[in-house]
């Protein structure tokens, strides 16, 4: 008899991920159907038309195919320094693209994160602390591997947060600990609200083990000043818990009155070392936006030796992260430096693609607060609008989802799939569609919203 | 205060994967102080001097930086039916290998895995059924998280087996339920032993829920017959248990008097269609060969829709696969047809590496059943030997490879990581290593084994 859906685990069949939803298959039938669907639904830049950079793709074509570099009539379409680096990837990695590396990746590009972090932080970091990864995702869910092993054991989650953590949890059989951010104070952590998690926590018999951590926030904008990460720090260590730090929007802060620090730089500041760290980095977002190439790297911090050889045997399970993917990390954390030939032509396609976020943000955020009876904070960061609704008594957001999504082909997620205050209603939608379509995004959701009954 | 060793679960702990496991580790230290180590412990093959097929990367390069098509300079290093196949691929992405995947892959990916499963079968496959993944590893972990939910779930498990399958029952917390492969008949599958493994652990209250065959195996190099396979299937339907089959080594089949037959086919020949079946697929052996792009697929047939929808779910929290690995399996079931220019160079790398592998396994073979003390069945397949050895009194095989290793360099992994009868030593080597470098390996464990004591 073939294998029953009863035969199956309670944690898998609890296991929600509403970014793939139901939506969004309606969506893709929708589509099929012939109707026009506007997809606000994930993050994925070259799904919406950001490019990808010339730098990058040039070295993943090189590496792929040295033959490139041999033949004087190929080779002189790639830059000295693209060329450079591509050889130099392939020495590194010994074989190419096409062996297993080391489990935690090669380490020239372990060794190429660490000083992007020390650059970045001005702090010391060590390649040995860099795992790369197949994506955030996969680095996310290793960690989480190694800090539940029961029921018991509690892993504080922002409310609203990005599903992938509460997803892992259920399925590794752990118990998600919700704090909630403060939506009025645009999303910030309070420590009243951590405390109040982690006490109700306790009284049920749950152990707290660490808090994640989204900064920037997803789905909230929000960027954490250096006190609220501080704060964060202290709590923790107060608890005796670890903290997960999802710092892959680092490159999204559209706002001039922010600024990126991430966790290992405050703990730094802080001058804390007994706190365990995970930190989270990805190819997929930022100016990058290479999603389809699984790349990014988890970086620990304050683990006794005993535990990260734990973890490097989990990784090595699966033998390696794809090596694309290490490839186009190397490109990230060493992109090409002032008077390098392919430096200018880096810089304009960077920064082409952060004016248009910064400015897709911004119309976006003016739009939606522009339409009577929604209202959204700022975004900060990320890549993301979370907007307050209003929707008519005794329906969901859910509801309010599905139906905007049949009335105007705009496919975007409901907040349920994060979380939210009991009582409040928004939905997430991505700033990254071109300019022209979140005009036509915010003018279809505005006639939605003032005929939805 | 940071994780401490004793936080994490028992699950975690208990895991273990020998392929990489301490004496990896120790040949790694002996290289970096100069010893020349001679790897036997993976198959990796371009690590090993394989050289990967042009085919592939030339598609890899031009859909990385379809810049190269569109000038005349570079795209006339291209033969005309690979730009033509990496436009294909473009068009099927629809926006190129930098954006995230439908989450089981590019649909036209797995129209052409479903075609290829369909021609070399003789049967129907269908492409809803296929689920692309970052090697088959990640894919047989998929299908081990739906099967198991509770420690009471036993998984029948092939001893020797690759420790992949050790690993993720031990880590999702289910039973290993090991059943003995016949060393005297060439590591076939015996009913008998079988049935007994089966009702040893029924009666220690776990209940059986499926059974792990590799095909070719791995470590053991058999090839299972249409007779075996069939048993198999009998066996399982009794039983009610779900197949899982490994045959990543499909490709790897160098006596003549064995063929590959797939468990799908031999399903179909027999008219059962209520086993649940998942198989699993790899870029990374045969003569591709491509580990570090980490893909494969895995097709499931006879399941419920409500479970294929779990996985489809389980699936998409890690979003999707890297899209290189999905063009490279692309490629692996979509290889040129006779006629098209890029044939006659696929035909002869594929030829010169498959000839290779053929004169290599049996020279291995031979010279280590040469070797006193020393007996191996034949390698029909697969890229492994696993040859029994005689240890001095009193010692283990993990005490013998490391002693190998210190004595000679030569880096193998002890029988104890796959699982062997007790009382039985053994070690797994690969036959992937140049036929100059294999004389060498022999040499050197004859004059080892001769003078161990």
């Amino acid at each position: 008899m073939p294998v029953r859906l009863t035969d199956l685990s309670l944690t898998v069949l609890e296991t929600q991920y509403a970014v793939r939803g139901p939506i969004v298959a309606r969506a893709a039938e929708l589509e099929k159907a012939g109707r026009r669907v506007l997809y606000g639904n994930i993050g994925n830049p070259q799904a919406l038309g950001q490019k990808p950079l010339s730098y990058i793709r040039q070295i993943l074509a090189l590496c792929e195919y040295p033959a490139l570099l041999d033949s004087p009539a190929t080779s002189a379409s790639f830059p000295s320094d693209v060329a450079e680096k591509a050889r130099r990837v392939l020495e590194a990695t010994k074989y190419g693209l096409g062996a297993y590396s080391e489990s935690k990746g090669v380490l020239m590009i372990r060794e190429a994160v660490a000083s992007f972090i020390a650059e970045r932080d001005g702090i010391e970091a060590r390649p040995e602390s860099i795992f790369l990864g197949d994506g955030a995702s996969k680095s996310v869910q290793l960690a989480l591997r190694v800090l539940i092993s029961s029921r018991a054991d509690g892993i504080m989650v922002p409310i609203p947060q990005y599903p992938l953590y509460s997803a892992t949890i259920t399925l590794y059989g752990g118990t998600q600990i919700p704090y909630y951010l403060d939506e009025d104070r645009d999303w910030c952590v309070s420590r009243e609200l951590l405390e109040r998690a982690f006490m109700d926590a306790v009284r049920k018999g749950i152990k707290p083990r660490a808090i994640c951590v989204l900064n920037p926030g997803n789905p909230t904008g929000a960027v954490l000043d250096h006190d609220n990460i501080a704060m964060i720090i202290d709590f923790a260590r107060s608890h005796d818990l670890s903290i997960l730090t999802d710092e892959v929007y680092q490159e999204d802060v559209y706002l001039t009155d922010f600024s990126f620090y991430s966790f290992a730089k405050v703990m730094a500041d802080l001058g804390v070392s007994d706190v365990s760290l995970f930190s989270f980095h990805s190819i997929s977002k930022g100016f990058i936006g290479e999603c389809g190439h699984r790349g990014g790297y988890m970086e620990i911090r304050n683990l006794p030796d005993e535990v990260v050889e734990q973890i490097e045997k989990l990784q090595s399970v699966s033998l390696c992260s794809n090596l694309p993917g290490q490839v186009v990390t190397y490109c990230m954390v060493n992109p090409p430096r002032e008077g390098e030939p392919s430096y200018p032509l880096y810089v304009a396609e960077r920064d082409h693609i952060m004016d248009e976020l910064r400015a897709r943000a911004k119309i976006l955020a003016e739009g939606l607060n522009g339409i009577p009876g929604i209202h959204c904070t700022r975004i900060a960061g990320a890549m993301y609008a979370f907007p307050r609704i209003t929707v008519p008594s005794g329906k969901t957001d859910d509801q309010y989802c599905f139906d905007l999504l049949e009335a105007t082909g705009l496919c975007v997620v409901p907040g349920s799939g994060f979380g939210q205050l009991p009582g409040t209603h928004h939905f997430r939608t991505t700033i990254l569609p071109e300019t022209a379509q979140i005009h036509e995004f915010v003018e279809k959701l505005a006639a939605f919203q003032a005929s939805y009954k």
